[in-house]
């Protein structure tokens, strides 16, 4: 609807807020009633993703403690609607004056110029900052808690890809690990190259890119609708909100267009307690657009962060004249080590909307005194 | 909304029908009034999707006639829902029946039934059919016309990679003969060379898979919202809507994130009749989600066709004990020679959608009787 | 969304067709799967809204035959998109060549000329016309039975008022016979004089407007959502839809503004059963825009039909002349013999759309099989 | 969508806040980016709601200073959401613990108990609060400057009753005073013995009801939707969402609904000027959804308010036994008197809604630095 800050049908956030305005911010409707929910159940991951937190990310100092301001009555969710949001206090604008007609290349300042006549928010990319991800984290860790206290269901993300250089041995074990390195990669060896490949770009005032992978623990079977609202397509709306992800793919994605249709088909069976599952899941989780009961797999990829220190041509459209431009302002030179904890609160938004779509989680957890 | 069959903002479509039902249909709701509209315009769309056209196609014979039941007038559209449909001819039905219990691998089959606790039409894949794309050619062949006529806006899409097998050259000249060969590929050695792929594939009861890419001329400045209707957001949504999509890439997409920044950002300049363009268009013409006057890049990846005649394994869930299934039916080795126009279709829908919004194309084209 | 078309979140319909065009419509998406559904279920409601029944409405003959095109399998809805729509085959247009810039007073014709730029179908008021209200009880005939067969609630509307003469005595035996007599209102002695008051307005050439009065069985406590989707906000956005309403009222409605608090405040008592109720039912069964256990009460006021014989005073809009304009076509004296299914019907869609959500329906209504 | 929090479809609102949480809220997404704004503009009708201005209204003081937190930069809103609250401050939650079982009569205390299981926040009726309107003004009054610099549309609505007495003349010149008087109505002789009545209500423990009549200057032709966003239907769906409001009608409403259709239709005719306007303006301003270019009248009907001193019949829901309820706290004896800003504030929502969605006011003011 409308200005595009609104997502979900049932489990509806509407976000807001700009990176050197006063607040960023989410306000979600449709949260069932009774789940206990606290500020602290949001920190986590807004900790995770919040700036000044290594040598890999920018230098923006920023405490991001979340405040409820609605929605919640003596630790519990009440039904009505959870405004959440964290004070901007470290915004430095001056350098933003200086360049505010000299369109960043790979930045959306040029389109937004143009389409909002010059009146948006131009400092620290006003409301297409980065920043902006703390909204989607709010929201989405509220989900992800419903998700797991009503359905069990557990979403990881992790860094697979950074500047080039793969993730090699992921498994269950180092995935839960997958926080404990700057760059959010579940194998140790990996994780050390891409933090020093990092570095390395940072040093020549240039960036790098990657890619997040997102899997679940098996997913109820029968979530999405078809077409429109299939699982992929809510998702990948979802997933491409985040700023800078411009490809998403589930399962064996673009890999598995080059395959024959023997190989990529996963064949069902049964295990021994009853549960249908597949010999593989080249289908990331879904088919026809609905969770089959596997887990969920989903790859996300980041462009290199837009950016620089290094010289770049660009143009001063008030001028009209060619113009040379190093970034001002703190940067991060790779947006993918903070990128996980986004990732999993965008596809815990997506679930639970589609779990509450499909009545497995009710308008009420659980009525007050009861068993 | 919903059941999930419905897509847009202001150019809003609603599809209905099944595979083997009595017909498959489109509703849109919201095309302005005064677009001069007939069957025809939409039935070269659709022919160029419709089934038995060639070796490389299922054999199901459907002539595939859309008529308007409403919303034109006089030859006009009217600003009134446009219900477009296309009566179902040549389906047979036999085959399906022995097979409801059998989930086929790779089809939603297993969770459409445990969704829809049995009620779904199983004939033909029912909703879940790649036939429910002739509706989303009903809606997007509206979209693609509104777009020419008020903007000069012009969406082509082709066959890029079958089974591996990438096209080579790709020039403005040779997409504009995509439509000559069977593939649908721009380059005739590659298109060749694939049309081989696939008769062999098929020879083997197996499938192939593919890449269907999609560009524009260039669109205006400022199309999108920022976040969640961002012009990426809302076009993989719709083309994940597409049967057997798994992927979506925007501009260098998976590429650009192996990339450093200064390799990827676009650099700005001014053509000589002031229009300001970029050097590149990683970007894939969209930056912070909205259009930034260059050319739109989309790359879309379709799986394998699921249905073969290899004789795969899988369950029969009423008796619960393994079975070998070879799929009956007519089927396509390879779903990506039809795809192109459906790719067409759909990102007109969403960039129709979007110039709506953006107050690029107003509610009336132009009122009667005015020069 | 767009263009005013739909109506519902979870129960979602789009209405398509115009008067004097190939058909009239109804797309529900949403409806649960599992419904025992055919023509038939339908086909009862629109025979009481149908034109020629007799005297008191227009003698335009339509047999109003629906067909259902989809998302109905083997008796049972299947979860998908239900289109169903009745042909017109009684319109005759030859009437309204000539009035094309004479708008009719009292008639959208005037505003739909200026918005649709004279593109809008003018025959027989084309989108405007009353014979779309056989869209809406289409729609409402198949949300009237899903609310009977899973939460047993029954519907009734019935005439209330036409011409200043109201009905006096009106009890559950008489509202059983409500269809009996050809103004549908209960009290027979009150319809004998509202029929004369009709036909004597016809023979002078002119008009009567009434009451149509709807309430229910008791509803399920705490349907409705706060604020802007209260069951009064959705039952009257979606009573406002039929034409020439002009004013809905709940409870005791205008009537109860003037009264004090202490008299217009339902007292609870507990019935022997457990049960929760009141003493009176000023609320018509709604408070704070949530259903309270009582049965809905509503009012809705139709207009004097616009159409009348009588000449009066217009513009032609083309010569900017004063005109002198004597209505021709058939039509309906009073509109409000056929409006209570139409009524019904309406309240039928908003209450079955926010059972959905409070989770009181569910998505499948019975797994296949299951006992 | 969802909790039914959220209203509109491009001038978008979202209310958060509880009676006596923090705060009360409005997030407003579609505001056009370039409209000038600031808190000043919002406060004025944010004043003429506030409680504890005078003798016939609640005595809980709060200062209602509302705060901008996102979506306006330099003075002039950016196109991004416009998050607004007011904080709240004189709560006085004591006398609700004890009420808790005790559902208030004609209040939403059991219906919200059984809706939300227990969790809902029940203190100075939590979400159900009159309080709650400040949200709708915050939003109304950003709607309502839009509209007077776009669209040079003036909206005023003034108390036209309150307990049974009727405002007996009003002309334009007494409307421009309406705010001078307590009781905001424009006859200052009716004012005076509604305040009367007020005050005596008040010493018998008791409560009045009561009509707000509002209109508008002359309209743009063709505001609205056919149907379901018809003008009646999406201003009937925004005035049911203020609390006690029972009955909504327009034009002649449930008068005309008594006449002829010969009496009931407004002739057209042309001033000299060129407007084509009609002679009387039962149609309320509305033909078939649509404005006619005529000022909009729609009246409201507000019940008397629940909150009474006087000892009322209830139950103890937890004890399940009869009880006495003489309800706690401060409370207005009539809402009318400050319901005439939030009436003018939620139809400036709709009408600005409508105004976008025909294309009339644009997505961009006006061009900074354009002439």
């Amino acid at each position: 609807m409308s200005g595009g800050n609104i997502i979900g049908e049932r489990f509806v956030a509407m976000s807001f807020g700009e990176s050197h305005g006063r607040c960023v911010g989410m306000l979600v409707d449709g949260c069932p009633a009774g789940l206990q929910l606290s500020e602290e159940d949001i920190q986590g991951q807004l900790d995770r993703r919040k700036p000044g937190q290594s040598a890999v990310t920018t230098q923006r100092k920023e405490e991001d403690r979340v405040e409820i301001l609605s929605g919640v009555f003596n630790g519990f969710t009440t039904g009505a609607p959870i405004c959440m949001l964290i004070w901007n206090k470290d915004a430095d604008s001056r350098a933003y004056e200086a360049i505010k007609h000299i369109p960043r290349p790979g930045h959306a300042d040029y389109p937004a110029m143009v389409k909002y006549g010059g009146f948006a928010d131009y400092r620290g990319s006003g409301r297409f900052s980065g920043r902006l991800t703390a909204a989607l984290v709010m929201g989405g860790a509220v989900a992800q808690k419903l998700l797991q206290e009503t359905l069990g269901i557990e979403i990881v993300a992790y860094t697979s890809e950074i500047g080039g250089i793969k993730a090699d041995s992921i498994t269950a074990e180092n995935i839960a690990q997958r926080y404990d390195n700057d760059v959010r990669c579940p194998d140790p060896a990996a994780a050390e190259k891409m933090r020093d490949a990092i570095l390395a770009a940072r040093r020549d005032g240039d960036s790098l890119g990657g890619i997040v992978e997102c899997t679940t623990s098996s997913l109820p079977v029968g979530l999405g609708e078809p077409i429109y609202a299939s699982l992929e397509a809510d998702l990948s709306k979802a997933l491409f909100g985040i700023p800078a992800v411009k490809a998403v793919e589930f399962g064996s994605g673009f890999e598995g267009s080059k395959r024959r249709g023997s190989e990529n088909n996963d064949a069902y069976y049964m295990m021994k307690d009853g549960k249908i599952v597949t010999r593989t899941n080249n289908s990331g989780g879904i088919l026809g657009g609905l969770s089959n009961g596997m887990p969920l797999i989903v790859r996300v990829a980041f462009k290199p962060a837009a950016s620089i220190a290094k010289t770049q041509e660009t143009l001063d459209v008030s001028s009209k004249s060619q113009a040379k431009l190093a970034v001002p302002g703190r940067h991060d030179p790779c947006v993918v080590p903070r990128a996980p904890p986004i990732v999993e609160c965008v596809v815990s938004m997506v679930l639970a909307d589609h779990a509450i779509r499909a009545g497995l989680i009710p308008p009420v957890l659980k009525k007050k005194g009861s068993a």
